[in-house]
């Protein structure tokens, strides 16, 4: 359960998590924020799941640099593309963005309005400006979100998304892979957008953290996805756009079906489709809290073949996008091939030259951590329980609290012993200040899954107080059964 | 032993590894590049394994933002100070940095070299231009590293560091770790320089990655350090900055011998330098490869108390910094109070006001993940073996490599399930193709410790074959003792 917005902001800031904007100290810079040291172990947690994902699928991780020269960007169009559409407040003069004002008050999707639609739900619904409440001047005009910088004499911007990079070293991937397809690679870092206002904390900055895979394609195999075969009978929450658009609710579909009724296109999107919505699952959002919705013909970027949204529903915010899965086809290598004047084709087996198709999984790492925090986060009142915060144990920011129950020599020295051989494969926290119930209720608002207790018995025993952080149950382990147990206990606790 | 540097770059290039400058289809941009497949998996590694050190030590991560606005900047001095020495060629007018040149064509430090002295010894030794050949200007100016952006309409630089956006949320940290000193945290990250001549690949870049941890400390406390009992006796090579004039050899002493000698100044000081020192022995870079250099009095930065370079020895490169420890003193906290107008100051059990005193150890990623590829590429020719990247086992970019006899359903079936069984725990090169004597080449070639060949007698008697890299012996193994034995033999290979 969740609970209010401020409340949930202390939180953020008090817990460790997020904080900002930053610098806090100069007044803040908006849409920059810090992870503390809570939230930056979680948000590796987040990356780490996706690699493990994206590793078992083959799909390798690159690094590109994240300043690239104009003439990449006026290659893919985003210099002259890549904007939003601007209101200004008629008093306080400050920027906004018609269609995420309308959709922080509406439950529906304004990306595809036109100006005048726009103007016009704006004036009915009398939506003023969100800072001084005044009116918003009746006129959409577009601002770059761009980032410009200049290096070594050249003109160059910071990416606005880790995708464009990903594909300029494509002959050298296809070389890795012993030029077959299809491929797969993937980038996490950062990107950068001049968002035109930045809001509700790290959802959307101007600096943020993006795990994005692009598979390439064979156009013509795409329903010879063998790995299709394996998860055809799977059901997901599939929400297609004419579905949307009469005000249908969503239904789960199973995949088999969605491809025969051409709610998807093909195998080999399908599987993407797949792959983004059971890491998820992976990661133990709920499934009531999932869905899979399907941008509109008019919504799509122009050269999308098809896309969607994988979607979590926030209490403090309705449905959020965390990943978006696109079927781009040929445009990024075609584009590419022309402005650098490399062909980027290779040959089928009949000897064809083709450009490569590119399968877009794109999630949004912050977006992510921070669903994670806002769906496991418990303030309870002192008269009513700890507050906890439940998140799933494989994704635990810190795996173990280890607690001698005395600062006594003897307790240390056997406390520092146990942590020296849990933590080559574990975080823990050492904590051997105050009562051991005040080092409970600590460990649970980190969400630390379990908790150690070294005692007198201890020395005597070779054995330790094991506890779980949701049962709340405590049991006596043998020291040398412990790395065993808490291993077993991080897993069945994941999901 | 290393080869030739023309053969070292096309290994850098074929294994995947590094490629560049990038983007290479559009003809590169000097100082920025691309991490390939085998290149990413290995600086994870070595990110991992920073992580590790630092947590184990307490030691806790953050995530700042990279972009910070200009306030900052004039607050920490880099817009005034943060700039390098250059060198204008006669002829091609390309612009170097003095001080580098002189590095890369005589063993000796000429950071700390006047302009004078600069443009003398240039003279002397008839140093030319490096591209062109012709005569330098002789004349030493000076141009900025900052790289300057404009987002959200205020001026704002990209970090030349890590370091000092780690400082600005002290407050922050102050509370999280409940208001006692000493502790710590570390980011790693990117930081950006506008180098004037980048060089030597990812060793002089102008996008890069650092692991900076900031130990905030009690400047009284700085000689009643727990940790350093325990370290005492270790013995470490010290070169400090009177035998450098002297042209005396590093010799090894005991950290004790170095406090009591002065050497190093205290044993806070001290316990940071073995860490970095321990740090790239658990990395397994050769005893006899590794030095620790003190800075020049004139070398240092004026705020700094004691400056000290761990330095490896490249084949290739001579001497290379890949980590600095700095003890900064208050200058930090106190320009940020300063420029901030919040009092950075916390309040000793006296009662007495002060600001503590930041201890630095700071890695360059990319330095070390080069140099481990720099050391333990072993290039042959065919007549002599095979070429084999013999990374330390526990550093591997990919731990596994698992192989299918040959490609029929039975095998193939199996294979994957194997696979399964060890994904979560490993990552794994997944081939099929070619005969086994080939897929061993390939497997050497990245440097991967293990692989397990399943054949038909697998099916029958639940067992596979285990091949290790570097002794090439091959063992039968049960399946299903197959995950603890790998565990064994990738941490028992380790350093």
């Amino acid at each position: 359960m969740e609970s209010s917005s401020n409340e949930f902001g202390s939180f953020l800031k008090d817990a460790g998590l997020i904080w900002g904007p930053s610098p806090e100290i100069y007044g803040g810079f908006a849409g920059f924020y810090t992870y503390g040291p809570l939230g930056k172990l979680l948000k590796n947690k987040v990356e780490n799941s996706l690699r493990k994902t994206f590793n078992e699928n083959e799909i390798r991780e690159i690094e590109g640099p994240t300043i690239l020269p104009d003439i990449v960007w006026e290659a893919s169009g985003h210099l002259k593309t890549f904007n939003d559409k601007v209101i200004v407040c008629s008093k306080c003069k400050k920027k906004f963005r018609p269609d995420k004002l309308i959709e922080e008050h509406f439950d529906i999707s304004a990306d595809s309005f036109s100006n005048e639609k726009l103007l016009e739900f704006i004036k009915e619904n009398k939506i003023n400006c969100p800072d001084c409440k005044s009116k918003l001047n009746e006129d959409v005009s577009r601002q770059s979100l761009m980032i410009k910088t200049f290096a070594g004499g050249k003109e160059a911007s910071l990416r606005p998304e880790t995708a464009t990079g990903t594909y300029l070293p494509f002959l050298r991937y296809y070389n890795y892979f012993r030029r077959k397809l299809p491929f797969g690679v993937f980038q996490i870092g950062k990107a950068y957008r001049n968002e035109i206002s930045p809001r509700n904390n790290v959802l959307r900055g101007r600096e943020f953290t993006q795990a994005e895979a692009q598979i390439f394609v064979d156009p013509k195999e795409k329903n010879n996805w063998e790995k299709f075969e394996e998860i055809k009978e799977q059901e997901l929450p599939l929400w297609n756009w004419e579905e949307q658009k009469e005000n249908k609710n969503v239904k789960k579909v199973k995949l088999k079906y969605a491809l025969e009724n051409k709610i998807l296109k093909n195998k080999a999107y399908a599987w993407c489709i797949y792959l983004g919505y059971s890491q998820l699952k992976r990661m133990g959002f709920p499934e009531e809290k999932i869905r899979l919705r399907q941008h509109f013909p008019e919504e799509r970027a122009f050269y999308a073949d098809d896309a969607w949204d994988l979607e979590i529903k926030l209490e403090n915010y309705g449905w959020l996008e965390v990943c978006g899965i696109h079927d781009r086809k040929d445009y990024d290598l075609k584009q590419h091939s022309k402005f650098s004047k490399i062909d980027l084709q290779v040959k089928n087996e009949e000897g064809e030259k083709f450009y490569p198709n590119i399968l877009e999984i794109a999630f949004g790492v912050d977006r992510l951590t921070y669903s994670l925090i806002s769906i496991f986060y418990e303030k309870k009142e002192e008269e009513n329980g700890k507050t906890t915060f439940k998140i799933p144990y494989n994704l635990a920011p810190i795996d173990l609290a280890i607690f001698p129950l005395m600062k006594k020599p003897e307790l240390i020295e056997i406390t520092k012993k146990i942590k020296k051989s849990l933590e080559e494969d574990y975080i823990i926290e050492y904590d051997k200040t105050g009562s051991i119930g005040k080092r409970y209720l600590r460990a649970a608002i980190k969400g630390i899954p379990l908790a150690v207790t070294i005692d007198f018995d201890s020395i005597k025993n070779k054995d330790v107080t094991l506890r779980d952080r949701d049962s709340e149950k405590q049991v006596r382990i043998k020291i040398k059964e412990l790395k065993k147990e808490i291993e077993k206990r991080l897993r069945e606790n994941s999901y």
